[in-house]
């Protein structure tokens, strides 16, 4: 495709470096349109602004050629923001990325940057959400860039409509990336562990913690696929309809 | 089930008329504890706090019997705080509603309403978001007990562990509802029209506006059948896996 029309958000906030290095990689395939959150907005999953205004004003943070926008709401409010307002035309892609985190197994219901990716979707622009398993503000995003380039060239010629959810492993120099894998969402979970606190006047309070919990075993899960190197791809849907249940449901309610 | 524990929560907040209503009809049903947002938290869909700490206190708003805590988190924050703080056991089942307002086709990933009860079911807990299509304040739930009781003692005596997206049709006197279907969620969306205005500075802002289009002509989809007025159950999942897509962008990337 000739110089595609490409929108990039995010949910690490408009400065994170897994965006700006993002902005780069794209500024190499096509024109950019940035719109994404001012500040971090992890863990906001699908959630929309209805309560409260949202400002959306055009900034420049570096000497690159992308167009930027930065935006008060969460990364699904970017999404809808770009179709409505910003952008002239629909864009070719949609790219969210590259979160500095794990978003594979059921990370994928709680993550903004996949959700952006999804937004997207529903509106029939393919999408990539890219997700690196290092939360570290200097992660090292170099070992990647040829596959974020491949997949996107693929998907963008191919004119496939599919959301990608695409997972890296945390890379070392001396375990190269083994290659790409379709795959499965895994089953996995949070389990919590709040920790339980008291403020200077004595009332309670909680900080979310816990640890992720892999308890699935099949050979062509995201979650495993990472842990042996792979690069993992997971094409995700807005359906949620649980399709094996309709017709035992069905009996229980209307026999 | 001889007096199941029945864990409540909603995402219009702790004092909505729906979810005072619902722990009415679930008093009646078992041992009911209540854990809600403090105000109203919709369209926060999976959305859970990971930069601010959260509070949730005891509270007693009515003369009810339930067990009722209200917090300061998203409905997804309130189940992982009732599993991991608040109760002494796993309930038996979750119920969350009854929203003011539809949840049917995908207003299912913005909702809060059925992310709390998709969190519940992500740990194995029977859950049912139930949602009214009448956004008042003062919408009427009596026309619809009958079904919650039905559909609750059901699920629980069933003791199939299931997650329902239960929509019912804005009751009218002279339009009785014709039953129970059990289907899937439509393929319809929002588009979006953005309001733009300028602040008393001059400065641009927009609030979030829309109007939601049904494109699925399916007689089995939820959007649908609500407009012929029966009760929807759609039976959800948390594996957002696009199965269909797997060989389609494995030929792609990996031919």
């Amino acid at each position: 495709m000739n110089y595609p029309l490409i929108l990039i958000t995010n949910d690490d906030g408009i400065e994170s470096p897994g965006l700006r290095y993002l902005i780069k990689i794209m500024n190499k395939i096509g024109k950019v349109v940035v719109i994404a959150p001012d500040k971090p907005q992890s863990a906001q999953s699908h959630a929309i602004t209805i309560d409260k205004p949202i400002r959306c004003d055009k900034v420049i943070i570096d000497d690159g050629k992308q167009l930027e926008f930065k935006c008060s709401g969460t990364p699904v409010d970017c999404i809808k923001l770009a179709f409505s307002v910003i952008l002239d035309r629909k864009p070719d892609i949609c790219i969210s990325g590259i979160n500095h985190g794990s978003n594979s197994s059921t990370n994928v219901i709680y993550s903004g940057t996949v959700s952006a990716a999804m937004e997207a979707y529903l509106n029939n622009i393919p999408s990539i959400a890219f997700s690196l398993l290092d939360h570290s503000l200097d992660a090292d995003f170099s070992q990647v860039d040829n596959f974020i380039i491949k997949i996107t060239r693929d998907l963008l010629e191919s004119k496939i409509v599919s959301c990608l959810n695409v997972n890296f492993p945390k890379t070392i120099y001396n375990n190269p990336i083994k290659g790409i894998k379709v795959c499965h969402q895994a089953a996995g979970r949070w389990i919590e562990e709040f920790d339980e606190r008291f403020d200077p006047k004595g009332d309670k309070y909680f900080w979310l913690t816990g640890k992720f919990v892999n308890n699935d075993k099949s050979e062509n899960s995201d979650q495993n696929l990472l842990e042996e190197n792979f690069v993992t791809v997971v094409p995700v849907k807005y359906d949620l309809t649980n399709v094996e249940h309709i017709e035992l449901i069905n009996n229980l309610l209307n026999e």
